[in-house]
């Protein structure tokens, strides 16, 4: 399985050192999960010392924290940023999916550790992490609730096709891999067209 | 974390104790992962000695292989039988995506091990497992075309289509919990109205 990681995964994460740990622990999470992993797996893989690894992060959970809720700060910022631009909310949506469900298929490793191991978070961690979920899923609810009020979009359940429509580009992370057919942009397209239809909008 | 698991979720496997292994295996594999979990702990949690696990199972990943290969024969056991019924493709995908997605809420504890821990097969179980995967998907794709025919849905791309169907009901194991507020059936004809939408019917 190739475990190819882009390298601005974390542009804003110093020093280089760091991010370098946190690479070495998405690679090691995804392949077999947060608590078969040890720190020193992860030093190791990323050239350090375990005693250097603990300069940056004080403990597995701590990367495993750092990952998760980087991740979900992107996704947020980047749902928030397309609902925020002008347009109709028929256009903001099919920007939303594609830039979603992109980041879903050119990121599917780091995606899986942030969807996947976050039952792996202590109580406090996770509530963190939960609640910037409820954030992007309350932002797409929102957008959808725009829609249903200017006539573009109809559903039945307002927060369940929220629902529905992350869980299509969240699970894109599960089956994406470099072998398929589509690009990721192109995957991202024909998902909003898909998303549209199922809004009940008449624009695809 | 709940992990009550249905009592019926392997009804063809004898004896008692190979279920009850079972069902061990698939409470730890969801908890810590198949890699953090040893034969020793299956085995206590069954309330058996490890050695009489290997009574009935060679390995660990003996186990994991028989709970996942029976999830997808279930699957596309089911899968088959609804395709197979009478009716329009209207009817019979509205009566999968409900079985599908009601599957995946009820037994959202063994299905995330069956979705989420595959990659921890072997190679030669794993082709067993993605072969059963690819009859699946080709069981919903030729629906799909079955009903793109007799003019009941409109997709661009029948494959993409039928994956955006199985994700929809594939992800619902990551997120449903016993505190959802709807039930497994109600989300899967909630779940069916959004699919006969996605594959452009005007039946919903």
């Amino acid at each position: 399985m190739s475990m190819s990681l882009p390298a601005d995964l974390w542009p804003e994460v110093r020093p280089e050192a760091a991010r370098r740990l946190m690479s070495a622990a998405v690679e090691s999470f995804a392949a077999v999960g947060f608590h078969a992993t040890t720190t020193r797996d992860i030093a190791t893989a990323a050239g350090m010392s375990p005693a250097a690894l603990y300069v940056h992060f004080p403990s597995k959970v701590a990367l495993l924290y750092e990952i998760s809720r980087g991740g979900h700060e992107q996704t947020l910022a980047m749902v928030q940023d397309v609902i925020g631009q002008a347009g109709s909310p028929v256009d903001r949506m099919r920007a939303l999916v594609g830039r979603f469900v992109e980041w879903h298929a050119k990121r599917h490793v780091v995606a899986r550790v942030v969807q996947y191991e976050l039952r792996s978070l202590p109580e406090e961690e996770y509530a963190v992490v939960a609640a910037l979920r409820r954030r992007i899923e309350q932002a797409v609810q929102g957008l959808i609730a725009e829609g249903v009020r200017d006539g573009s979009f109809t559903v039945p359940d307002e927060k369940l096709a929220a629902r529905a429509v992350l869980s299509l580009g969240i699970d894109v992370a599960r089956w994406y891999s470099e072998r398929a057919r589509k690009t990721p942009k192109a995957l991202g397209r024909e998902y909003a067209t898909l998303v549209l239809r199922m809004l009940g909008s008449s624009a695809h």
